[in-house]
């Protein structure tokens, strides 16, 4: 699946995936106006404006990306309904081409994980039948449990050519209060970094392996030294943007191959004609400042690379 | 919450919740030859067999519990409809006045995590209604992304009168993994430990906090350094039965007033019927074979306080 994201990477020239995370705030009044005539001021309102949001937010930048990161609490905070748009809106991007990250951060003790790796990369068997639940492309997955919490994903990674994302270094502000703790020496993230390497080394394709790391945007010298210890491992870089990554940070999650990491921005582009700088298009118009938004955060990148 | 739970633990004398974790396996053949037959060898039918078999053990078991522990995973491998059947076995039991602890184990940035604080927990308004989605009383908490992942969960305790149990040393094998490295002469289940207190401090009801932790019943020595380092912290304790945690392993995770720990069993309940001790019980009874089972492990446990 690595192999697949990069060729997607390669042939739009953007290192990046829109991450679609809509929070009711940032949909237009148009939309939310027509969601909650249809289903009322409901859960299955909101979750059908945030799939109209969505669709034409996808519309307007399938071509010019790679792949989207819906984060899936956006939507599970709207129930089943939620879950059922976060389902409809990875179908259709999938549909469109573009990969698909889901930003679950799962993680749990083996037999767990292994039902968390089912609902969102792999199958299950009912009776005699297959049946897939989510099936995105990549997953997030928390590494706090250790190895029998991570290798159900890794497994199915390998059984199904998906890939995941494991947690090492976070962009938040308070990420380092334990992932930055020395043990023997080194900061904790950089224990997982050495773990994620281990995991992934059955799951190479080409130079990089199916079992990513996220490291965010926000700690640019730990992204060096990662991206120095983790040379086959794909990034996945949150915290530019609205969470005060810019790209020159970024530049050292990337490898001298032009590779290694793909950009996550969420806010930046799905809520961008809130934003001074695309306020023009008008709330009535919003996915075209999306579309504008993505152009400015792919040349912004590229300047750097 | 914790008080509700406490008050529970006191009537039934029994400090242990049922896991409400299904797997398709556990499931008699009866119960899935019905559900398959209404609705297909689907996602849907196997939702169906769970929400039966669930349904069952619940009205065997209810009067004898405080509480129950749905593992999400469990639900969510099934989709959209393995999630509805989690919705319903979170509201049966409630309607049973049983405590509902969802073990979801999320956690993210401090924005996402108020997401998942209003999945689980909280409410979201959608235009002028207030809506709730899934709703359970606890809520198991991952705590690798620091303070400002877990401050969320915190703030939506104290303001709906909900509880969570973070995770602090977990029963799986490859838990030591990370959670036993030593930073500054102690491992960092202490640091996730102390941090467990201070968020906690604000939400003490009575003699315990509504911020609790997840302490593995499969470490006893690690159980008794953390009660003493937590006096005021309830302990969810998975690894009881079948993971291999005996009741005398147990007997450190709780205070000397009998209090501060509800252990949890999963499939030693709700598969009881499939082990050699409850097997005259037969497919059929699945149900009483649970209850016989939670009958046994109550008097297991009381046997050592």
């Amino acid at each position: 699946m690595i192999q697949k994201l990069i060729e997607k990477i390669q042939k739009t020239k953007a290192p990046i995936c829109v991450g679609l995370d809509p929070m009711l705030s940032y949909i237009p009044e148009h939309i939310l106006k027509r969601s909650f005539g249809e289903f009322g001021e409901t859960l299955a309102g909101a979750a059908d404006a945030i799939w109209n949001f969505n669709k034409e937010i996808v519309d307007a930048t399938w071509d010019l990306i790679p792949s989207v990161k819906p984060q899936i609490a956006m939507y599970e905070q709207f129930g089943i309904e939620g879950l059922r748009a976060y389902e409809k809106t990875v179908r259709y991007c999938q549909s469109k081409g573009l990969i698909v990250i889901g930003d679950a951060k799962r993680g749990d003790i083996g037999s767990t994980s292994a039902a968390y790796a089912t609902a969102h990369l792999g199958s299950v068997t009912v009776g005699s039948t297959v049946c897939r639940a989510f099936d995105t492309d990549f997953l997030t997955v928390n590494p706090y449990l250790g190895t029998d919490g991570v290798k159900p994903f890794v497994d199915v990674c390998r059984s199904e050519n998906k890939g995941i994302f494991v947690l090492v270094k976070t962009s938040n502000p308070s990420s380092g209060e334990f992932q930055d703790q020395l043990i023997d020496g080194k900061p904790l993230y950089e224990h997982v970094a050495a773990k994620v390497v281990e995991w992934g080394a059955d799951t190479i394709e080409g130079a990089y392996s199916n079992v990513g790391a996220v490291v965010g945007a926000t700690y640019p010298e730990m992204g060096a030294i990662l991206r120095r210890l983790m040379p086959h491992t794909y990034f996945l870089v949150p915290g530019y943007g609205a969470q005060g990554g810019t790209a020159q940070d970024l530049k050292a999650c990337f490898n001298k191959d032009g590779l290694g990491a793909v950009v996550n921005s969420s806010r930046g582009i799905i809520a961008a004609y809130r934003k001074d700088a695309y306020a023009k298009f008008g709330a009535e118009h919003f996915a075209e400042a999306s579309r504008q938004a993505v152009v400015d955060m792919i040349a912004d990148i590229n300047s750097v690379l």
